[in-house]
């Protein structure tokens, strides 16, 4: 299958451009590859001309100069000019903008080579080893860089026995991958196993206070810096879903994330210590734990004792990726502490690259609200296309670009002109109505009022209102005959809502509807701020939502002209695929509630 | 891990005892070998003669002589001898009684090596080659002679590319395996793939009345003959679940399985071709629809149209191998078809032998309707114990013995003997206390009223109440607020229940109320003739179902010092998990029922 970039071609503002690239960094050669490549001219009589700086991602844009704080800066100078962008100063707002991988060098027999990953196997790696042709990795790096993204992690968090190598004896390979991002800016860290001395140590403890063990860790990094002058640094999934961490010694996570941290220390690396750390063995009888306290429990008493290279990696909700969830109470409970919000590209619950769902309106409200880094797990493979659903391209350029445009519609024709230079008008109208409210329209049929988890246990797709009611993994609906939700009240629930500084989600009458069952359990027939109750809200949005996946097909079908054949026709299959399961969502959601409730629908249409 | 039978020591009545084994037919030689192995003696003057006819599996038992009316009988008098069975003659009731193994070559990803396969690896099969060592298959086949089983199916019934080839280049592990079992009077039947001749054998088609293809089987069949004198024949399972058969072609099951049977005939083989055709790509919206009818309606039309030498092989329910389901109508629809009914020993449906489940009272029930052919699934692996739970072995035993001998209280008595020929009889009274009601208390905590596939989708272990409800695979409760059932009468259902030559499954009156739930929908306040209502049955088997684990649990701690502490401790641990999962079982049904009834218990025990 041949490389098919469909987003990013050449630079075509600079044909016949003059350009001086008045810099000697190694990455004003990389500014200077791309004038060439678009048939530009590199003269010191320009009318283009880039200088950087000596630190810093922002730059200034006038007439005729990309003025860099930075090196980078002139990269992103030059893809901002690509989009046809505005004069003046552009910043970002989270300094680390990284793209997670959850790739593996092998290929998990259940979970397949990217974990969560639905565009086919890794860029990276295959048949368990470094791809001899990178030529795709660097053609990625562009693509990011073009994103504004700075940073990459490039293997799964659940660290496997070949995995954990890249530490010791594998590290060429990552010396080979930093080489290709460091050519568009892009720094390279590493996710680890906190049991790798154990491991690859033959050391009788991983205890982050024994002596060996901070030694060992001392000695690698060391290793690893001195063959990778800007490496990134080391993310770690501690104590988390079977994942071993500082917890088996009777250490906190302080302790285990500063040993790292400290062994960074001296080369200017950081440890993304990742906060998804809840009990995954819960009994669903128990009515007093409650998943979503976990990471805020787990963590915010731990503010101020983390070292300053420590970034605390929390997930934007507090569960796990769904498609509606309140802002994580983490993300403004520790002051003193760096912390990195992350976000999931890759559609593991939000339709898995076969749905269109363009997330950036999602992501707008997260970042509207927190600081720090920005982290993104990746929805890219080895597919044509990179995302599978041509589409979803957009979620992976937004993850990047929010942190320098926060509105996401700009985001998205931003990526229109990216991707399709020549399209006319036409196309960015049908793109932007199938596009722009798809995430709201994924949330109608599959995830009413906040309540979250009615998929499919294992893979994620598709419906299963039980599916995960009564298994150990905390993610409960708790709907009866008579109502539904989750009471996260301080009065009478769980009390997580008063993990918030506000007292928002304590009461129905100002929690807003969209998060009313996540901290409420509720009768069907109570009534929303909309005016429809509960129950003829789930009915109505179920409705809706598959209709307007009809009127997403009906849209697409307008551009059959406007596009590549072979790019409709994949968006074209993707979107029947959404149509019948969005119906079944509908049908299996309706049917469910109704046959709990008992209540019909108002409007008297067909429920199974 | 070492070969441990746990069953079947050396027959010590012939220890000291002056044995004549008065055949020239080869397995005259493998009666010598147990005596000789036993401590007895081969001898003119003989205290106990062996004799055989030409032909029959029966045999007569005397003072001094077992009188066979052909070569296999002798076999099965001397195990009858070593449980110490009754003078008189033995007979049995299916003339043949068979194993099916569903053993692949290779490991398959999702399903392992042995498709429901609850007890290691195949006992054929390592590695992908058969296995060096086949003393194992020996000491297996004298177990089957012992259960009085004639027949062995060597492979999977979805037939992979692997053991595609046991038909043609990977034919000496079939031959070599027929004569481990021969050596028992066992006889080898093969699991084959109806494309076979495509995949194989380069055709265009496998269309069975093209004569390219007919010519292909004709030269099939005569090798395999040729190579195994004795071969049984071809077991198919065919258009079902994915797997090819004649429907591709537009042809008939009949003419399907006619076309295998012209090139078995003249070496006296069979072809079992299985009847477990069915949609499994329902729509679940579809009530019209009922998988329970398609076995009827797809071969009861096709009585008297298949050739001599075709057995269609007939699960003994109407679905797939639930814990209760009413017998198959097609059993005593099809008076001019040879029938054979399949049975399944590997729990897949009934604890998966981590539960205690003996099985032999329910096939007791299904053995006493039908005649024909006799064949069960195996539940034998690479296990030292064989069947992973080693009371499990039982199931093993009694699937072949009830041919012979319909008391399943009695046939429990055979196994222990062979078993424990030594125990004490404090040892028999805590089995039979576990196992005799060992099944009823299983669809206790499981199975209320005929209702089946509440277990978890895909592997089918524990409980999920709805993993099945909303799945295209035609197994559905209904279960709603008011109450739960499938209506399969004529008046008001799919008319399944008009399969049946009488009509008690019609009315409520006069439907069992073990199938109430399997013919009717009704209220959960309906009266059964227990006089208790539906709902409160639900709840009074799930708490008495799990008091009833408990007491087995109790129960054998008694067994303690009587049996082999590795045995014991095995036991014991697959108890523990049988008590847990009973719990789970107990409170995910109870409170899934009492969520969507309201209803509260009129015991007021706890429901979560």
């Amino acid at each position: 299958m041949s490389i098919h970039p469909a987003w990013l071609p050449p630079c075509a503002f600079l044909a016949g451009r003059r350009v001086l690239v008045d810099s000697d960094h190694p990455l004003a050669d990389t500014v200077r590859e791309e004038v060439i490549r678009a048939g530009g001219i590199l003269t010191p009589h320009a009318d283009l001309t880039f200088t950087a700086g000596p630190a810093g991602d922002a730059f200034t844009l006038t007439g005729d100069r990309v003025a860099a704080d930075g090196p980078r800066g002139m990269i992103y100078g030059l893809f901002e000019l690509a989009r046809g962008g505005a004069a003046g100063r552009h910043e970002p707002s989270f300094e680390r903008r990284m793209i997670d991988h959850w790739d593996n060098v092998d290929v998990h027999p259940v979970m397949g080579q990217v974990e969560r990953g639905y565009s086919g196997g890794s860029i990276f790696w295959k048949d368990g080893v470094l791809r001899g042709d990178l030529g795709r990795v660097r053609d990625y790096a562009r693509l990011l860089a073009a994103a504004g993204i700075n940073a990459v992690t490039i293997n799964n968090v659940n660290v496997h026995a070949a995995e954990a190598r890249l530490l010791t004896d594998r590290r060429d390979e990552v010396v080979t991958l930093a080489r290709e991002f460091r050519h568009f800016g892009i720094v390279t860290h590493l996710s680890i196993n906190f049991a790798a001395p154990v491991i690859l140590g033959d050391l009788p403890t991983a205890d982050p206070l024994d002596p060996h063990v901070r030694q060992w860790w001392a000695t690698i990094a060391n290793s690893l810096c001195e063959d990778i002058s800007d490496f990134g640094g080391f993310l770690v999934k501690a104590d988390s879903e079977g994942q071993p961490g500082p917890f088996t010694y009777g250490r906190s996570h302080a302790e285990g994330a500063n040993m790292l941290a400290a062994a960074l220390a001296p080369h200017g690396g950081v440890v993304h210590w990742r906060a998804f750390v809840y009990n995954h063995r819960q009994d669903w009888r128990d009515r007093t734990t409650d998943r979503a306290r976990a990471a805020y429990d787990h963590f915010a008493p731990l503010d101020g004792l983390f070292a300053d290279n420590v970034i605390v990696q929390v997930k934007h909700g507090p569960i796990d990726f769904q498609t509606r969830e309140p802002l994580s109470p983490v993300l403004t409970a520790m002051p003193s502490t760096r912390l990195a919000v992350e976000l999931q590209v890759t559609q593991e619950y939000t339709g898995q690259q076969k749905h269109v769902c363009y997330l950036a309106p999602m992501w707008k409200e997260v970042l509207d609200s927190v600081h720090g880094d920005l982290t993104a797990v990746s929805n890219v493979g080895d597919d044509r296309y990179w995302t599978g659903h041509p589409l979803a391209q957009a979620n992976l350029y937004a993850a990047g670009r929010l942190a320098w445009n926060p509105d996401p519609t700009a985001v998205l024709d931003e990526w229109m002109t990216l991707t399709f230079p020549e399209a006319p008008s036409e196309l960015r109208t049908v793109l932007h109505r199938i596009m722009d409210r798809s995430w709201l329209t994924y949330e109608k049929y599959t995830a009413p009022l906040g309540i979250g988890f009615m998929v499919r246990p294992g893979h994620h797709y598709g419906p299963d209102v039980d599916g995960y009611e009564y298994t150990p993994w905390g993610t409960y609906h708790f709907a009866d005959r008579d109502g539904v939700g989750v009471d996260r009240t301080s009065a009478t629930g769980t009390a997580f809502a008063a993990q918030y500084p506000h007292s928002r989600y304590e009461s129905t009458a100002t929690c807003p509807d969209e998060l009313l069952l996540f901290f409420h359990h509720v009768p069907y027939t109570h009534v929303l701020h909309s005016g429809s109750t509960v129950i003829q809200h789930i009915y109505d949005t179920h409705f809706d939502g598959v209709t307007e996946v009809e009127s997403m097909l009906a849209a697409w079908q307008e551009a059959s002209s406007l596009v590549d054949p072979d790019l409709h026709a994949r968006v074209a299959s993707r979107l029947d695929e959404q149509l019948r399961s969005a119906t079944e969502w509908r049908d299996q959601m309706n049917t469910y509630f109704y046959r709990k409730s008992g209540i019909p629908d108002t409007h008297g249409r067909r429920i199974h």
